[in-house]
């Protein structure tokens, strides 16, 4: 604010001008480097914010002062100019100075038609905008002649008890005070802090002289630019229209010109060659010197070209990062801000393919956005549904009230996956991140009718199953039909870029993945290795349920042991594919966490057949799926619990790890393994698996006479974990916070059943965000920090991490990069957000290392 | 051990000997207190632990030293002297000395027969004992004659390949040898440190000149007590055996006498008049001097009386609270010491009925001791059944597999509650304790047939419905039939070791009482006020229940207000009924805090009948129940988030809650409110909550112009809720922490389904304690810590308490005297213990003011 005292109200722009975007906004800034480089701007004058501010109090500038530059009877644009382009502003009002003097002078020049057109105009605009009088009254006549500009005349005098203002002060004074005091209004102020604009944001205004763009020789106004938005490949877009003068450039079509050379028709190219040039060395001066593409708004008057204005290109997420990089790698900005112009976020439209923002949207119902990416198929409401589907090569989309870990085969073969309940971090929705597979959960305006095979929209409509449907699980939507789509973009920019933000951040980025598949994207998106591979989704796999229920059964450890020894060799394959995939990077299996019951039917038919498979009575087999139901299985037996109670499928577990390590080896692959125990509440929980581990690594290393080491941790996930961290420690070589649980806990709230009312506590701002979400810094991340401390008293060597689907969010990589964390790992599909971020982040550090490279 | 250097080894027992308990064992500096007293106590040597511990390694003390007290050819007896003497140590030896020419001398004195068996006694007990050999080869013959002594001198030397040992030092350095070297065994060591024995306790002996009991005149022996062990009364107790010797006195009956004057036979006091009054004497003067009820053993020899040993009197709970009392009211020991005698635990046993201790327990299984006390009924599977059985006021004990507050009617109406799922905190437990109901829960061997109408046991008998079985809540058995119990003993002296122990404690005690009978039981046992009332059973009573659902079926909050405006009256006339109740206290009403599907039918049934109730289409209920089931109920919709979603219910309860301290302020009845939120996790909710009470509170105000106030807390039972209490305790003038909530979360483990693996868990020490037992001070603790002191930070006169399961345990109680708490809160049948307790826990303070009562 002090800073202002310092800068004139009224600031004619010229290339020496005192000026800044802090006190005159962008759009004057800007306008002050087109004139220092030269370019042939209309003279123009900026109202700095407080000027502004002060018109909105009806403290008017000096009216004398302002009209000095444009000489006599000017004819005047003003347009606003915010700090930020984003925040917007009042329309700009254009010929502020026409009156009937001017009209009747106009005629004269540029014809009846066109000066009576533009006077029409002006009323209108100034009726409408300035006078606040009813639109209705003021529309424009078909035919602008003599007649209709003296009835809208009339109009105005009518409606305001004055004649229509002939004097240009009193116009622009009217037309400042009104575009000062929308600036004001409580929508204006609404819009703009949604974008992230500060309460006492201020408003500058742009006087300019009007190019007309109509009149004799090649009159017209164009807007041209020289990069693709969609793709950012460089390509003149933009258009021409002659006699025109506006700003509806794209919605017009009369006299409207290629800019290029175009088969189709005339282009400006061609009409003013010389003109056209001078155009293209603007757009390059202005990439060189601005360092950033624009576009440019221009005129031509009697062939003569006017750059009125020049604004950054808007552009698709894909078209930033080849604009970034293009200007990085021409030398014109440093590849730091390369990394720094691209938002993270976007990047992950880019890892999926994409409905086509230009495509009609039948939308069935919205739901939240849980995996993104687009994908169409026809609706299965069974997951034996959608394997069948995929056996026949037909798209499909999994329709489930939830998913189970039952479901997985299924969500596999499906293209898209849709459910009525849960939340942002449910099953589906995690599932579907990992799998990269497009996920919309908590649809819960959806009905599913299994007896009639149908969906019911909340709308009435009906879609059985067979239908097309698409899931766009970047938006939310649902969509009826099968709209066009535009594929990813993983092109050769996209991972200049990424590469060039590793050679900044200073923390580790790491992927979960729990199947080769998955270990395959995360490679491909160059994550530095896994942070958590679940283990469990190997038991769901083919006829491994079958062995897994047996082992259930089982009714001493021998027997259990007996039955997972079949599992061995399966558990040893998937490890030795993910290791072989991931070969010189570093592997952190967790072991068994789920409770057993998941992997039991719950419903009479299944268990009657599960009877049947393990030639058991079915009261028997009843009642032991019901002995091993839980009130609340997320707080149960499960995780270490279950390893410490049926220690065999962690020794099974163990084994298969350690044998594909040594198989692995055999094939000179590097690879290093970390075991991570899930759920541990207690240090002797860890001594005791240590213990075991142990015991069965040495029983590998004998018999297979290979030597190798594994490093063992903790994955922190219940308050007490963080707790007793500087105990655990004293047992784990890492410390992994698992922050979905934790999360859990601490808020005492299970992500399963918090979609129910978790949109009302945000809205309410009872939370500020759902902290499945977005990390709960003050408390979860309390939970995190402490533990991390202790885990260094305990250990000061001990590795610390965050899993989980806060893994990749900028405020957990801030956070884990406050504390001093060694990687973050999050889902395939979001390591490349995460290694942006991480680079980001590091950048913006003013305490980061200064760097050789 | 540095203070046993100045002992002698061998210490002859005189009035001025130098010794102490700590070195050579209770029993010994017992005997020189009697000696003190004057009592005729034979000649005694006492050995320290360290000359027993030197004899077990072989290092015997100099024999002629310890031999020289007692005269040429002594006969003696060797009894152990540990520090307590509940920690056991080998059996005495007597008659050590016994030898040829001892027993050919005994025949001129006591007779052959006599001598005879002494003889053979010794031998046979030197034998088994000293020289470890076969017991079956030792047995004492009908006839104690020449030819049988013979023949076990012969055995003796076969056995051992030596002549029986005829010297008296001899036989006396294996005595002691053996039973040194007893003590240091295993099983020996484990049962002493299962008593809390330190793992180097020590061992002391007494050598005793041998006082006979057999001979000419009235020979004897005999053991008398001047309190009753069952009830503490005063009253002449124990045997005397005429012409006997030996610790089998209570199993022997010929030459019994009854000690007083007993109209069914001779006695001691009709025998020996004197002797018998010496006796009461000696037993007065223990008492006044020892400052404790004594049973003393003593002999005669020929009329003459001897005191062989006394020790403290076995006693029951009942015994030793009356005993304690009677003490201090005589005078003899302070009441501070009173209070410290009595283990708040015994209280317990004397708020219930129990099995006589003496009765026949046929166990049909064992389970978790959940709800002390004994109650007998018929089987009952249902609450309807349990109700039914009530009607027609037959008692009966109502056995499920686990409850739900469903069944709250049918455990009121029950004697008792066994259930087969479950631990100690499990919703059957806490109820059943609430209630006063004995319980026992987790009793996973039994197997309900509810077709047969049957439980089945593991040994395979069954029990039908209507077949009687007795709850044992106490020690968690579950016996056939109806065994005689023993009542309750709320007496006189119960009252005033609790009313000296108030005069002492420093922290509160309030009762956690949902209903009427529970405030009465509360207020009964002295509680200060009410710590929790929750408010929830409330719903399910009478026909309350049906409102409840459809309050749950109503689409709108208008509609939601008008069934809950049905409920308003019956709230107001609970909160009335226990305001009065509670009169002149404090009382803290927690909101509705279960979720909302606790109160829907969980069955295809129970669901018909709410459709036909509620007349709506049954799969519109079906299909509703569905959507309010939940993963993890325990996580889930509930406490202060249905607050916030249904806001409806809480203003209903406050305003319940307002006008019914209106109505008791017209009664001139004061009462403290307090209103408390469960399940925060964020200070918003708080913030939310507190405007929603007190725009309810001004309206009842300014309807029935009555002026009240009320506070306002906070149940911390999340982590979060913790680590924000500082924020929270702003809008919150207590913190009542529930640690059974707390605890869950914290360690990420439900109480419903720990059961399963807890005692696993616990045995393995991967928990040192079941934390819903005993407070997890390191982990749970730490977070109760820094909640009371963020609270404070926030607030500095905020209350601070802990309500809850833990709230009654020494180690809870103590934790919150360290941390300056203001009162903890458990259910009403703990108040007691948790009285005694603090006034403990205050008394070994060694911080405590000093006071002035």
């Amino acid at each position: 604010m002090q800073q202002q005292t310092t800068y004139s109200p009224l600031t004619l722009i010229t290339p020496t001008a005192k000026m800044s975007a802090a006190v005159h906004g962008g759009r004057a800034k800007c306008l002050q480097r087109l004139i220092r480089l030269d370019m042939p701007v209309p003279v123009t004058v900026a109202l700095s914010f407080d000027a502004v501010h002060d018109a909105a109090k009806g403290r008017l500038p000096d009216m004398q002062t302002l009209l000095a530059p444009f000489g006599d009877d000017p004819l005047l644009s003003v347009r606003p100019s915010s700090q930020d382009p984003d925040w917007g502003g009042p329309g700009a009002i254009l010929n502020v100075g026409m009156n009937d003097a001017r009209h009747a002078a106009l005629t004269q020049t540029i014809g009846v038609r066109q000066a009576t057109d533009m006077y029409l105009r002006f009323i209108q605009s100034y009726a409408i905008h300035v006078a606040r009088l009813d639109p209705d009254a003021f529309y424009l006549p078909d035919t602008p002649d003599a007649d209709s500009l003296r009835a809208m005349l009339e109009t105005y005098e009518q409606e305001t008890d004055e004649a229509f203002p002939q004097d240009v002060a009193a116009q622009l004074s009217e037309v400042l005070r009104s575009m000062a005091r929308a600036w004001d209004g409580t929508t204006a102020r609404l819009l703009r802090q949604a974008k992230g604009a500060p309460v006492d944001a201020g408003l500058g205004l742009v006087v300019q002289a009007m190019a007309l763009g109509v009149g004799e020789g090649e009159c017209g106004q164009g807007v041209i630019q020289f990069v693709d938005p969609a793709t950012g490949a460089p390509r003149v877009v933009g258009r021409y229209i002659s006699q025109y003068q506006g700003q509806e450039l794209s919605r017009k079509s009369e006299g409207a010109l290629f800019l290029n050379r175009d088969p189709r028709g005339p282009s400006l190219e061609e009409i003013c060659p010389d003109q056209f040039a001078q155009l293209l060395s603007y757009g390059d001066l202005c990439r060189r010197r601005l360092r950033e593409e624009m576009e440019v708004i221009f005129t031509l008057q009697d062939g003569r070209l006017r750059i009125l204005d020049a604004i950054r290109v808007q552009r698709s997420s894909r078209a930033a990062v080849r604009i970034a990089v293009a200007l990085a790698e021409d030398g014109i900005i440093a590849r730091e801000e390369a990394v720094m112009r691209v938002e993270p976020a976007a990047l992950s439209e880019l890892l999926h393919r994409q409905v086509d923002p230009e495509a009609d949207r039948d939308v069935i119902t919205g739901g939240i956005a849980a995996s993104p990416g687009a994908a169409s198929g026809r609706i299965v409401l069974t997951s034996a549904a959608a394997q069948a589907s995929a056996a026949r090569g037909e798209p499909c989309v999994l329709v489930r009230r939830e998913t189970t870990p039952e479901d997985i085969r299924g969500m596999h073969a499906a293209q898209a996956v849709l459910t009525m309940r849960g939340g942002v971090t449910s099953h589906a929705a995690v599932i579907g991140r990992g799998l990269g597979v497009p996920c919309v959960v908590g649809a819960s305006d959806l009905v599913i009718d299994r007896k009639a095979d149908q969906v019911k929209a909340a709308d009435g409509r009906v879609f059985a199953v067979g239908d097309m449907i698409t899931v766009d699980g970047t938006t939310g939507q649902v969509l009826a039909g099968e709209p066009p789509t535009l594929e990813a973009a993983l092109d050769d920019t996209f991972q200049t870029l990424l590469h060039w933000a590793d050679d900044y951040r200073d923390i580790g980025v790491r992927a979960n993945a729990d199947t080769p598949a998955d270990a395959q994207t995360a490679r491909n998106f160059a994550a530095e290795g896994i942070g958590l591979c679940r283990t469990e989704h190997m038991f769901f796999e083919g006829h491994r349920l079958g062995v897994m229920r047996e082992m259930i059964f089982a009714e001493e450890g021998a027997d259990r042991r007996a039955v997972l020894d079949r599992l061995l060799p399966m558990q040893r394959a998937d490890f030795q594919a993910l290791f072989e995939i991931m070969a010189g990077t570093t592997v952190c299996v967790r072991l068994f966490d789920p409770p057993l019951h998941e992997f039991l039917p719950a419903d009479k038919a299944g268990m009657r057949d599960l009877a049947t498979q393990l030639a058991l009575p079915l009261p028997e087999v009843t009642e032991r799926v019901q002995a091993l139901s839980e009130y609340n299985p997320m707080l149960g037996m499960r995780g270490v619990r279950l390893g410490i109670a049926i220690p065999e499928i962690y020794d099974m577990q163990a084994r298969a790890i350690f044998e594909a390590m040594v198989a692995v080896r055999q094939k000179d692959i590097k690879i290093n393994v970390e075991i991570m125990i899930p759920l541990v509440s207690a240090m002797r929980e860890v001594e005791l698996m240590k213990a075991r581990l142990d015991a069965v690594a040495n029983a590998v290393r004998t018999k297979s006479k290979v030597d190798f080491v594994y490093r063992l941790g903790v994955m922190v996930e219940t308050p007490r974990a963080a707790l007793r961290a500087e105990d655990i420690a004293g047992h784990a070589e890492f410390l992994s916070f698992g922050t979905n649980d934790l999360t859990q806990m601490t808020y005492g709230l299970s992500r399963d059943d918090a979609g129910r009312f978790m949109s009302a506590y945000v809205k309410q701002g009872v939370y500020a965000e759902d902290p499945f979400h977005t990390m709960d810094i003050e408390g979860v991340g309390e939970l995190v920090a402490l533990g991390a401390e202790r885990g260094r008293r305990g250990r000061p060597d001990v590795a610390l991490a965050i899993c989980g689907e806060h893994g990749g969010s900028r405020s957990a990589i801030a956070f884990c990069r406050a504390h001093g964390f060694d990687y973050v790992s999050c889902s395939p599909f979001r390591v490349p957000v995460a290694r942006l971020t991480a680079a980001q982040l590091t950048l913006l550090d003013p305490d980061r290392p200064s760097r050789n490279s």
